[in-house]
């Protein structure tokens, strides 16, 4: 095999055979092939597509470069959520809590930010001595002691992915349903889970922005997990707007802790409630949808959700006084509110411009060397449908750099869209769901 | 500028400024934009393409970014001849000596063979001694001394080419009009020229295989060296068959030297008049085309041609004897002759497929870093048209090693094809000028 063969056949809409990606996988794991070439395969393929037996392939592949975990040895279903990531969406946080609240356990492996979107990684990060890269050992240890475990990809896990996910963030190539597809599912079944509901967000400030790419999307990796055995759903949502009133790592796990209060935004609350039932309902904790959405909203409101989630900080070194006092965390020196030009109603937003104004803050990473500040961030004071009078707030900045304002504040500026008519429709939280 | 964001921009086949065009180049060739970054983008330009004005800006960064040679000190116009590539296409050899004696400046700049094509310098260096990386103090003497000197590209020409040629090579990133002609005219545009005739190659052994494509990639050429202030037409050529009857690096200069005495195959012979008088033409050596045909033959007839390329390789460090006995140079020690299977008519010949066995055989390089056998290469017996007998000889492989026979052979046994009928047209040397 040789790589530039593979690149050329895909840059001319050929297919690959699933000994090819297997090789080619494996080469590029074992630092056979260098990144140049493999960026340009990527590339390719996010222009030309990839059939879906080389989907299979390449999800195979790259499950298969790392260890596959196996957690029968604990009793209940292992179950986990996955979200393809958008601006503000800080779901997972609230709800692996209330989960393992529940008593089904969910071995969460997450990521770290992708362009313009927000990563669990990240957020947890924001919490002080917050530690995601336990050893596999250590993360057995956690999720059976508690029933929960946020960790970052281990070097054991899907080192393929691991290593493809960080070229694509900086080679423009995250866009392409079969490479996310591939991304997604090769880390989530070597979690060792019976179940897996996923959040496929669509809209302004999703990879996805049109409905039918994320239901093709969604429709890819039910197919791909139920093929290996797996209980799937995948929920359209909406990212038209950010999620909840705050982009930006620590001001999403103060967001998250006020959730888990029984506060907190009602946007945000409501999804997690409804992700949390499907969660409770493939894990077979529960049998009807409402009766997991009732379940979740009483974990929350007796308050074991939120002391799973201090049990969880404390286990992984963080430090719990955080989810007494959100005030430990970081918090920006500066702000910035952008005011609304004119008087009308927000017809919509552009939310991926949003996005991208919390990594110019600082909040994300521009370069895979790039370090966080968790302190940057936005906070949105309209939504979608609302009126707003001129010179009102839409959103605030929070940096600490001066030099990174300007791009962000232009960015911040001109997401809005104001129309002197309320719009007839706001975007509903969630389209449908695929695969139920 | 976030590399990133070019990136995504021409993914999404968006247009880049000048400027952000201008910082990508200077920051790649810099190092502050890694490989992975700019193969990424390479293949989005390849599958997505590019403006003129992105053309545009792009040849200028890329000959920006080192030397621009400044040849105005010397008497008579400064001309070159670029083409883009085929199978046994060796003019340069033959033209640059005819130029020069006939009294203008030839500061070629060449290359070496890529991919199925053969290239000037690797047959330059079959002569004993020639030197082609002459620093350009020394090519600059060498060209005041005899009005022609052949080099590679220094660090300081195009070094931005020089980094991205070499990436495109290994990313699958070659066939893009917009990059190939970035790359030639950056460099040609680099060497201090007046004027410049192009010879774009079309058919089944050059990398535009249709005539449409060739032409398309000849006006962008013009239009971009015009642009620049630069006289410039482009030939389109044919190469649906090797051009003469060698392609392999001794075998061609031994070639050359029988066209400078005088002799040689005609197609080879009446390509370089061609070109030469062109070079004539727009070097304002001579007011027609026949003129400068004319003076062409003159030259070569009057042995001041042949005694001019005497001079260029004396000049730099190669063996002189070859010319007056080219069989000095490396010869491979064995031969096999390829014969028809069947009688009647070449119909048509894959030429690239012939050029690939020259590769195989020693002649060409499959990864950068191979060493090239000078002594090995194809000998060509019958051109499209020609009658064939059962049994006749088609094209012999001259070869060193055993290992390399079997698919060379396989190769150039399947690259004729023989109909019973005499084809009703053959390919014509030359389709049509562009830029006159």
């Amino acid at each position: 095999m040789r790589a530039v063969d593979l690149i050329r056949r895909k840059r001319d809409s050929g297919e690959l055979t699933r000994e090819e990606i297997e090789q080619l996988i494996a080469a590029y794991t074992a630092g056979g092939i260098p990144d140049y070439q493999m960026s340009a395969w990527l590339m390719a393929v996010v222009l030309r597509g990839m059939t879906r037996p080389e989907i299979a392939a390449l999800t195979e592949a790259m499950l298969h470069s790392g260890s596959v975990l196996d957690f029968s040895y604990l009793p209940s279903r292992k179950v986990d959520k996955h979200s393809t990531g958008g601006v503000g969406d800080k779901t997972s946080l609230v709800i692996a809590p209330i989960v393992a609240a529940g008593g089904l356990k969910v071995p969460m492996i997450s990521g770290r930010g992708l362009g313009h979107s927000g990563g669990t990684l990240d957020k947890l990060e924001s919490i002080p001595g917050f530690n995601v890269n336990l050893p596999l050992d250590e993360f057995r240890r956690v999720l059976a002691t508690c029933g929960c475990s946020l960790i970052g990809q281990t070097a054991e896990i899907a080192p393929a992915d691991k290593k493809i996910y960080a070229l694509r963030d900086v080679t423009g190539t995250v866009e392409s349903p079969a490479l996310i597809c591939a991304s997604i599912m090769s880390k989530k079944l070597a979690e060792g889970i019976d179940a897996l509901v996923l959040d496929v967000k669509t809209g302004s400030g999703a990879f996805m922005k049109n409905i039918e790419d994320a239901a093709n999307l969604a429709e890819l990796l039910v197919e791909t997990g139920k093929r290996m055995g797996k209980k799937v759903v995948a929920l359209i949502t909406d990212m038209n707007q950010p999620l909840g009133c705050t982009a930006g790592n620590a001001m999403e796990v103060a967001e998250c802790i006020e959730v888990l209060g029984g506060a907190g935004p009602t946007d945000l609350r409501e999804l997690c409630l409804e992700l949390a039932a499907w969660m409770f309902l493939l894990g077979e904790r529960v049998k009807t949808l409402d009766e997991g959405k009732k379940l979740s909203a009483d974990l929350i409101a007796s308050g074991l959700a939120r002391e799973k989630f201090r049990e969880i900080v404390g286990l992984q070194g963080g430090d719990v006084g955080v989810v007494d006092d959100p005030g430990r965390l970081a918090r920006a020196k500066h702000s910035f509110v952008v005011t609304s030009p004119l008087a009308g109603y927000i017809a919509s937003i552009q939310c991926e411009q949003l996005g991208v104004a919390g990594v110019v803050l600082g909040g994300g990473r521009e370069k895979k060397e790039d370090k966080i500040d968790p302190a940057v961030g936005l906070e949105f004071h309209k939504r979608i449908g609302d009126a707003v009078e001129r010179g009102e707030p839409l959103c605030a900045l929070h940096y600490n750099a001066d030099t990174r304002l300007v791009e962000a504040r232009s960015l911040a500026e001109t997401a809005y869209r104001i129309e002197p008519e309320k719009p007839k429709t706001v975007p509903p939280l969630i389209y449908r769901v695929i695969g139920a």
